[in-house]
């Protein structure tokens, strides 16, 4: 596809139109790429990238985005912006005001005051650490690590960290995220078992992975109380896990066929 | 218009599409606000947010996203990110690679590697101060400082910046940004006495203001040696300045009918 057939697309795709006397932009956006992640299920995302850096993904850029010279000089960044759809959550709509997790739950804040996947336009943005870029077979990747993203995310834009302007030490934030990590973890044998196998068959440590998820407790407020059993799915790995007070118990590693 | 309706358009916009197995997502966005911002035109806008704490815009929430429950909890943090649309090169569109400011208008990158507005989906994002949030008028507006953004920006998604996530003080960043600023900066008589006037009639300081964006010598790259005059526009009012050496020299400033 031709860089001019790309011009085309962008100014037809945002064509402007007056509305009410204001600039509307009623455009559709393009997937510049996709994500292949570790999570295939919602649950057990960390809440905010970087806080677990054995999360790892490749971003494939689509084509024509794929193309060496378009990411050319970004290898001299450490960390990246993704600009990203909540797919997942398009078709559960979004309300005024949410139950941020870092309120406990509890207290309703307005949409825009909160980093919800249930927004208007499902916007999502993650700083993330780019690993190193990959060609392989005729696709590109971007590898990444402390990555928030479920599998299959669609992808609109790419930028780089810029510290100096990005980075805003005195910010205030209003929210305390004063959430205690677990310290508590302890695997069966069959589960160590497990992933010890899995790690040779996938070069994939899933136990380090594991853990640190499970560190940053993924449960939601709303059910620390009421329940004892969980299920969390990463790549196609079923994990089987239980709470008793403080102690978190990985009872069982299972691969199971993802439809 | 009720939460229900905005439900519907969403999912309905946002409808996903299977090609060649993978996920697309080729839905419109709907701008939730619009910019009001001193910054008329593209010349003068600084480079980055929050290089010019003087230069302030208005953001106006766009029914039905004007709600004051939607941004509930927002006035606790002192800084936001704004998802934009970089309406203005829109027709432009954008090429795999450019060559930023930063390398001094010389070497080429990766589109993906910069934060050019010539990029595919012409999507744009910065972090700017949240001096307040203002219902005039049944119209709901967030003061904001530090901002580059150009007047009528449509706006797609607001955020809390969260330092906890988004400062990342050790991240590295490929270019250099030793640019100098200007110092050398005098104003005619003329341009004082017209400073002090459009102060009084419009509550507007537009002498720090231009002050502050000439500092960051606003002069493209390919013409810091060719030219000797130019010309740059702040809300209505059109500047002409000089440079002699590293001496800038503000001319004159006049009211113009925007049209």
């Amino acid at each position: 596809m031709s860089v001019s057939r790309g011009k085309q697309r962008e100014v037809k795709e945002y064509a402007m139109e007056p509305d009410n006397g204001r600039t509307e932009n009623n455009g559709a956006l393009t997937p510049i790429g996709i994500v292949h992640s570790c999570f295939t299920e919602k649950f057990g995302i960390p809440r905010q990238p970087g806080m677990v850096a054995s999360a790892t993904a490749r971003l494939e850029l689509l084509p024509p985005f794929n193309r060496q010279e378009m990411v050319r000089g970004l290898e001299q960044f450490s960390h990246i912006w993704v600009h990203f759809c909540f797919h997942e959550t398009l078709a559960e709509g979004w309300k005024p005001t949410v139950r941020p997790p870092w309120l406990g739950g509890q207290k309703r804040v307005g949409v825009f005051a909160t980093r919800s996947p249930h927004r208007p336009n499902h916007l999502g943005l993650s700083v993330v650490r780019l690993e190193g870029l990959v060609l392989a077979k005729g696709r590109l990747f971007l590898e990444l690590s402390g990555i928030d993203f479920l599998d299959q995310t669609p992808v609109f834009d790419i930028k780089p960290y810029i510290p100096y302007s990005d980075c805003i030490l005195s910010a205030s934030c209003g929210y305390a995220l004063g959430e205690q990590p677990v310290v508590d973890i302890a695997f069966s044998a069959e589960a160590e078992f497990f992933c010890s196998e899995y790690l040779v068959k996938h070069g994939r440590n899933i136990r380090q992975l594991i853990e640190d998820l499970i560190r940053h407790d993924p449960r939601p407020a709303s059910q620390k109380k009421s329940r004892k059993n969980f299920g969390m799915l990463l790549w196609n790995v079923n994990i089987r896990w239980t709470v008793e007070g403080n102690r978190f118990f990985i009872e069982s590693c299972a691969e199971i066929t993802v439809e």
